[in-house]
């Protein structure tokens, strides 16, 4: 699941965000996925209130959720309670490595109720994501 | 009026935010209206910007809002602007008390423009703000 | 029970406090008792430990306290430590907004061990608070 | 483009934003345009998503955005990056001086990744936005 | 007016409040008002409380109050809202000068709702501050 | 010497305060003191200004004091100062361990003017309290 | 009226503040005021103190003034407390956006008394200000 | 001594500075002076180095100085080295009540190496600023 | 590479840190490392100095390095220059979320130098860091 | 157990640690707890990593520590969490008054992981310290 | 060149400042310049607007400034933004050692301009100043 | 005396750093030295508990100490007292300008204790220090 801004990757500033689209990435990780004989979902929104709408809904549907907020990682408070709400485990990524840049991006009032955060490895941070995904799901039985 | 993730009640965090759906505490809000001699509508949305459209229908629509604006209460400035815009009283309303749990939860934007807070009783909180809001529309006249 | 300056209610800054005196308030508000079919007793004290005192002794004469500890409420540790002593409900009421007023009145120091919060409406406050504490006595049962 | 609540000027707080609909705003725009020989289009929400979908697709059919973000302002990193991730240069207009209000207000999110702003002239703030956009687009050829 | 611990005045870290006691300083002022042809009552208390019934005494039964409010002037928002409910003018003195010691006492809670502040002349404070009530007592008529 | 709601002690929060009474707890340090060929008196109020008033009578009778301030501890500028004002050496005493609870506790405003701070061994804290006075006595000659 | 530094413009940091000199921006200021029919003066000083008194004879002179105060704008109290003191709107202007540079350059001291705020676009920023001070004065008559 | 925008008394903010001009407040000081049988000399200057130029002259030819620094107070630590190097007592005064306007207001950078602070008397600050100086000089013989 | 009091892993709160030993961890690792044709070395030590002279070894004898710091993680600059002195990509990783603890972990001075953070995992961590380092140096070619 | 700088005592600032050597200290600790019937191991050490190797040891040889971590008491999280990691109570002492110096020595790192904190009664402080750990043993049997 | 109150040398606090004049000590470094084979020019003035006239022209007529800006150090940015727009190093010197005197001393807004600092070694800190201008002017040949 | 990292000079960030290693500084620090009739030890460790004892160990052998303590200077308050510990002159160097980097290398913890610092100089601080050693140990005769 992707928020805001994640529908521009690859044109939107690359040194920071790399030059592959989300769509790329995605079917890399439809492979990925494959090998792993698990299945994925792909989302992205703009909104806030989608995002929301949409982790509720995954409750019934996904056994974890692989989670990159973008901005709303920072200030979502909202987001914040629907993860807390739902009791799917949700693994909170980042493309970028966000302890390394601007100091508002050092905070995620996210992640408190995620299970763990994996950021700085580009799009292999959803790889890593997925793994860890699966793992946690393996664990639970 | 409802924010964000107030439709999973009764099944979100029961231990913080009580076991009963935002259904069954309406069809309550509603017997007591009737009681008092009142009309209520209901909203709820996880839509920042749907509240605020709702909002500010509800200046043409009714005499009072009784609000809670969930997590959007902690940073939603447009939120605090829409009630500061219209003109109708509006109720700030809280199922758990926001002044006993993390420290963001303490801070409310929009309490500076609302008419006062009422926070921590459960479900009762929205039929104190219920007996608020006809209270003030009765002193207005 | 009343913490400081409430005695001069009325005469005290109407503007922000309402033009009611303490007398009047409190006998409105026999009349609500009466009519709920509930006793009550009335107290203003200046002193911070008065306010102590009597709270300890509360805890074996009232079912539930309604509190508008005034001034003390955004200092006296004391009185926070007095509410968490004892085992009754207490419900924290204030006839203005503190939300919308200085910033050093919108920190309660008691409001995390105090059941819940009710501030904006003026007189109307204490009724508020008294349905409430009500409410809390009949569920505990 | 206008962010949340403008869509209620002239009626909202008029002793801040002036007694001017944002009709009326846009159409005095609209002749600025027309006599330097540019076009304009207009835009409000008060969804931070469309503001973030419609700057996307103002990257491929705009020159340049006058935006007044309204209270996304001051906390909506989501259009920060937003306007980060176009290239078109983006000027922040305010109707009031948000340097001469709550300190809340004093912080701009965005302004950062904008051009440069203008605060404080009421309706006139657009069109010295106008002419700055024109003036840029010049200079950039 | 004299809060507390000021009773021991005199003997008191005389190296920073002087040594004369309570007593000679007020005898002194006695004097000072006899010839200005006015006349002063003498209070001090090491109790909260007290210092704010006196307050609202006083505003029975005399013109203005120069009140060195010791300690409690650095948090005690009772007093302030005592000195604020009263209308007399209220004029603030201390022995030593507080913006030159602990950083706590450099803030004074009573200030803002003081007419004045007088601080750093050790006993003469007191004296200046007489003058200071007999000035805006012979202002206001 | 005992700040507010100690003497509430055994049945105010006992998983923190420990399940003895302040007569128990009283009663042991008369034997400790006995054995130490010291006398010792008692004292315990919920009032500020009567703790003032009481350290201010210490100075004449006693060589030492043992306080615990209780809440008084976190906020009493007047407390200190009449610490300071008194030269007997004052030792801080606390039941619970003030640096590992909420954060307003771990500041001492006593502290700086205290001999030393003793905190977190139950009613053994008095014990080592006493054990404290009675070393600086007998060093002081 | 241009604050420190701005002598030097054209060769101070020209990456940041641009390569024209303060001269040829004025003699193209002085083109557009003929173009509006209205007439300027210039005046620049590196001293705090000699800014002061030109607005105060500014104050008789002129109908507005447009203000870079440089590094002055920063921490400067007395220079906003002259633009309070006169009566003429003052617009401030600044070449490069000061939201997007050091920390210390997002805060304006003399913001709050301006009318409004201009920066980011480089000397155009100066027409900008000009253009609003004459439809200030024409809306002012 | 009187720091910047001084010059402007009467005109500048009366309803914070009065409606006096600095001339009728200063020949108010020399007839009240001359009732005490003491010298004055007068200076104000927008100029903060023409003020320490000014202070370090005073060392040699006054025996204390009253200075209303104005704005300087809040942020001149080169005024406040100057005071500290002469060895006159200075007196600072302010004629409206610093500590009851912005917060930035309430700082005075200079009190720490002042005598005392005397603030919130209007015109009649300066006549308590000299009655306090006289008797510094007095005292110290 | 692993930082202080990891030597008791498994005995040392169990709860937060997991049962298994820091050896089944590490042999764990062998075995997935085997599977990737990667060599790994294990390195343990509660000294700073020990683990900068390693990490300095360790840019002759490696080509990436998975760091857990501990709590050296939290403040130890001294790792960060280290890390930062070497030219290798290091790969910061965590056993519990350290953004859902005490405040002061939320903080990794280590972080803005690292390729990137992976935490909360448990032991997983180490494995997800082991997948990025050779996804790292696969890349790096 | 003793941190860094504590092998100087005695030659180290005289009149804040005191005249003792630690040898001296040591020895008559050695006395008091030859009276208790307890034995006792001394250790000091400058290196961080030392002090947490010991506190590793400690926990399979004795029953409690008394530990003065000197300056690492304000910013060792690697000791607190060896603290945290033992199982034997720990107290925390302190030759000075930690709570009456600059204001970085008021926080302790390690106090909330401590069984409690004694300070301010030089090297008495350690006395205390043992008659609190065999106290403790004692109870937990 | 030298800031406020640098013409008061050996006078003005002796302790702190040292006894020798500011003539003797650039008597004594036009020596060491002697020796140097370098040229010298001095310059002190208490206006903060001379300091930046005079570091404008020192861009023509030196190789490089060493500088005590005295108080300015902590809040000028304007001189700061002087440093910044001229070309030459700046060697940044104090006598006493700012990081061991009050807070607001430790922070210098010019030190990020200048090459360096060089603080505590009383009038040798303008001599070892001259050394680092010599080898700094000597590197760049 | 030379802390952490210091032993990568030369291929450590040689854009901070510089290019020359510590032993060519050291070398041409030794000619210096011969050059001014004077004994040089050199010294480095990235060991936080060793410079402390070495620190301990130079009070018996040296005059002075030159120390660079590396990233130590921002935390290590141990080796903070270890200077003020021992007697002899500390004098703390820096190769880059900590004031003009990352906020976090603004602060130095062993500054307040240390006779002066120099930084911004390169290689050429430790001359520098070398000279005010030499300058200080020649003063204290």
């Amino acid at each position: 699941m992707n928020g805001p801004n994640l529908n521009l990757l690859g044109e939107r500033e690359p040194g920071i965000y790399g030059s592959e689209s989300l769509e790329t990435i995605n079917s890399g990780l439809s492979n990925v996925a494959a090998g792993l004989g698990v299945e994925l979902g792909f989302y992205q929104s703009n909104h806030e209130g989608e995002l929301i709408d949409k982790l509720h809904a995954a409750r019934l549907e996904y056994d974890a959720v692989v989670l990159n907020a973008g901005a709303y990682t920072h200030y979502s408070i909202a987001i914040r309670d629907a993860i807390a709400a739902i009791k799917l485990p949700v693994i909170e990524v980042h493309l970028s490595n966000i302890h390394a840049r601007e100091s508002f991006r050092e905070n995620s009032v996210i992640a408190p109720v995620c299970v763990g955060q994996i950021s700085g490895f580009g799009a292999y941070s959803y790889t890593l994501g997925l793994y860890a995904a699966v793992e946690l799901v393996k664990r639970r039985g």
